[in-house]
């Protein structure tokens, strides 16, 4: 026995969704259930609008209302530097510091060859051809501090030192609120390598 | 800096489903922009049918496409057998087990003064002057082993009995699985109360 189809097919949806298992999914559309015709008909046509909304910028590939996006439109930002970052969500946390002005390219992923990810999916030779063309004086490589992260900071690195780019990456170390004794070796040996004179 | 806002209230309306924290809800959000557009939109139109399709059933109060529902519409179940349950999940657990025919009663939740939910919320005078009409042989009350589904079921047994119906609640013992070296101590006297002869 199972539920009746219109309800069947909706789970099914739901635990194709990242961290949704079929229990989970089966509680979320019994609470739809629950939810009042106009929060899930609000849902539905937000989903909708996801697709008939969204743009990609061609110039950075974030995603936006409108091409180009905001911030590559905004002519007070310093056109000099540009920030490389694997996605949107990671845009918003270097966006979030306040400290940066510059502009960003997105990748949508990490260079991943095992998983058969070339820098050519992510666009990287376009990346590159725009580069030489803007000759920016610095870019920074902003990934996660994780294998996947390192391996495409260090191919970007050598790739864009060859052709004379000033390349940076973010500061390796301890994270706020750190406590030594429970450090991972390769953190506290980052924090001891990158110490900075007071 | 947050993301565009169509991104935006997507994740507020994700992040207000069970289970689904903020983090998760722009994972999700993140994850439906990799997909087809054409996913997306099966999605979006499960959820508008979710509300134009779903019936509750008049006799039963579970739901399906249709009213009365499969079950109250089959003719060869057991009419003379009542099982009352909390929710349509739990009636699929009953079903499983193939060794149930009669009918069914879905209460929408458990009867909880302390969060304001009467035995009126869920409807326990109709079924009451149902069952008086109807005189089933048997009643019986599949809730959960918690607090709230031992009040629920002693509340209605004390309802039902009253009235002279036979009710009937499931076993209580060991589940399928259990070492007695770490079962608790309520489970163990069920489990010792409720012994078989062999």
């Amino acid at each position: 026995m199972k539920f009746p189809s219109h309800i069947q097919n909706l789970i099914r949806l739901f635990n194709r969704l990242p961290g949704i298992g079929p229990k989970s999914a089966e509680r979320i559309v019994f609470a739809l259930l629950k939810k009042s015709p106009a929060e899930v008909l609000e849902l539905s046509q937000s989903l909708a609008r996801l697709i008939e909304q969204n743009q990609y910028c061609s110039v950075c590939r974030n995603i936006d209302l409108r091409d180009p996006c905001a911030i590559c439109a905004d002519t007070h930002r310093d056109r000099q530097t540009l920030c490389i970052i694997s996605k949107p969500q990671d845009l918003i946390s270097v966006e979030n510091t306040g400290l940066y002005r510059g502009l960003y390219y997105v990748l949508w992923g990490h260079i991943n060859p095992l998983e058969g990810i070339t820098p050519e999916d992510l666009q990287v030779p376009q990346l590159l051809s725009r580069l030489e063309y803007q000759k920016p004086s610095e870019v920074i490589l902003a990934f996660n501090a994780d294998i996947e992260g390192e391996s495409t900071g260090l191919y970007l690195q050598e790739l864009l030192g060859g052709k004379n780019i000033p390349v940076s990456r973010l500061a390796k170390g301890l994270s706020m609120g750190s406590e030594l004794e429970y450090a991972d070796e390769i953190t506290m040996a980052h924090a001891l390598r990158g110490r900075v004179k007071m």
